[in-house]
C-alpha cells in the first residue's frame, strides 16, 4: 500500500491524481502547512527537504514529483499511463515534466517563497511583480509548442497531464489571463471532467 | 547519430559525459552564450526555450537534463547507466536528477540570472549575496543524506553521477567551502579520473 504525504494546492496535487488514474491501493496524509508542519522534525524524517509530496512505498520512500509520476507509471502499467516501451517517446513525457519542475514550478515559487532566494521586503516585491510575466512567458511556451492537445502529448493520456493541470491551477492566483491560453484552459476543463480528478480533489479537501 | 548542443560550463556536461560513457556515436555543436547565440532564431529551432542542452535524435529533439540522461540509459542498456529493470531503483536515480534541476541548478542561477525573477539592480545583489548559503544548504542535504558513496547510488555508477559531478563544478564559483563537503568532493576527484569524463571536457574546449 502506497502512502502519500501532501498538503492541498501543491504540486502534490499531480501525483495523487496519477495514483487515482493508476487505480493504486492509496492512501494520503495531510502536511499541515499553516502550522509549519512539513519543517517538523516528524516530517523531517519522510522528507529532509521539508517538502511535499513524498510517496511511501514498501521500498522505501519516493520525493520529486517528475520521479513519483514515473514510478507510478511504471508500476501499474495497466494504467497506460507513459510511453513505456518507447524511449525517445518516454523522454518526451518526462521532458515535458522536467520542464514544469525545473522552470514554471520554480518561476510560480518567486511570489510566496521569496525568502529562498533573497532577504530584503524589496526584492520580494519585485519578484513578486514579475510573475505574471514569468509564470505567463512558461504557459506560453507550453500553449504554443508543447500541449499538443488534447492531451499533452496527443491524442494519449499520461502523467504529463495531472501535472500541467496542477500548475495550471495556480494561473490566476498569480495573475495570469487563462483567456490568452485557450489550449491549457481546454485541457484544464477536460481535466476537471475526470473521475480520478474529481476522487483526488476531493480527498484533499477533506 | 545523435548531435548535443551544448555550452561549457552549462549543465549540458552532464548528458555529455552520459554519451562518453554509453559509447553512443554522436557530435557536438557549441552554443556561443557570449553572441547570446543561445536567443538566435535559428538556434530557438532548436531549442524554443533558448537554453542548452539539446540532444538531436533520429526521432525529434529532446530538452531537459532529467529526461536525456534518462533517454541515453535507456538508449544504451548495455553501459548499465541506470537500474531500468527496477521500478523502484530507477525512481532513486530520477528523484536526485530531479532534486538538481528544480533546487540546485534553480538556486546557483540566482547568481547571474537574476533578471529571470526580478527587476531591480538591489535585488540582484541580493540574490547574489544568498548563493552560498542556498547553493550550500543544497549541497550539505546532497551531502548529509543523497550521496551515498562513492557513487551517488552507492556501488553501482548511474546517470546521477555525470549531473552531481557537473553542478558541482560550479561550488568554488558559488562561494560554497568544499572542504565542507568531502563526499562530494571525493566524488568530484573520482569523476575526474574517468576517461568518460575527459573526453567530454576535452570536447567542450575545442
Amino acid at each position: 500500500m502506497l502512502k502519500l504525504y501532501f498538503a492541498p494546492s501543491t504540486c502534490a496535487l499531480a501525483s495523487h491524481i496519477a495514483l487515482a488514474d493508476a487505480g493504486a491501493d492509496y492512501s494520503t496524509e495531510r502536511v499541515d502547512f499553516k502550522t509549519n508542519q512539513q519543517n517538523s522534525p516528524e516530517y523531517l524524517k519522510i522528507n529532509a527537504k521539508g517538502r511535499v509530496p513524498a510517496l511511501v512505498t514498501d521500498r522505501g520512500i519516493l520525493t520529486e514529483t517528475p520521479a513519483m509520476l514515473a514510478f507510478i507509471a511504471q508500476s501499474f502499467p495497466k494504467a497506460r499511463l507513459a510511453p513505456l516501451e518507447d524511449a525517445y517517446a518516454f523522454a518526451q513525457v518526462q521532458s515535458f515534466n522536467s520542464y514544469l519542475c525545473s522552470t514554471v514550478h520554480p518561476n510560480h515559487a518567486h511570489k510566496m517563497r521569496g525568502a529562498r532566494w533573497a532577504t530584503e521586503e524589496s526584492s520580494f516585491a519585485d519578484m513578486k511583480r514579475m510573475i505574471p510575466k514569468t509564470v505567463g512567458a512558461s504557459f506560453a511556451l507550453i500553449e504554443r509548442d508543447m500541449l499538443k492537445g488534447p492531451w499533452v502529448m496527443g491524442d494519449t493520456y499520461t502523467i504529463c497531464d495531472p501535472y500541467l493541470f496542477t500548475l495550471a491551477g495556480w494561473l490566476e492566483g498569480d495573475g495570469v489571463d487563462i483567456s490568452t491560453l485557450p489550449k491549457v484552459a481546454d485541457h484544464r476543463k477536460r481535466m476537471g471532467d475526470r473521475p480520478a480528478v474529481q476522487k483526488a480533489l476531493a480527498e484533499e479537501k477533506v
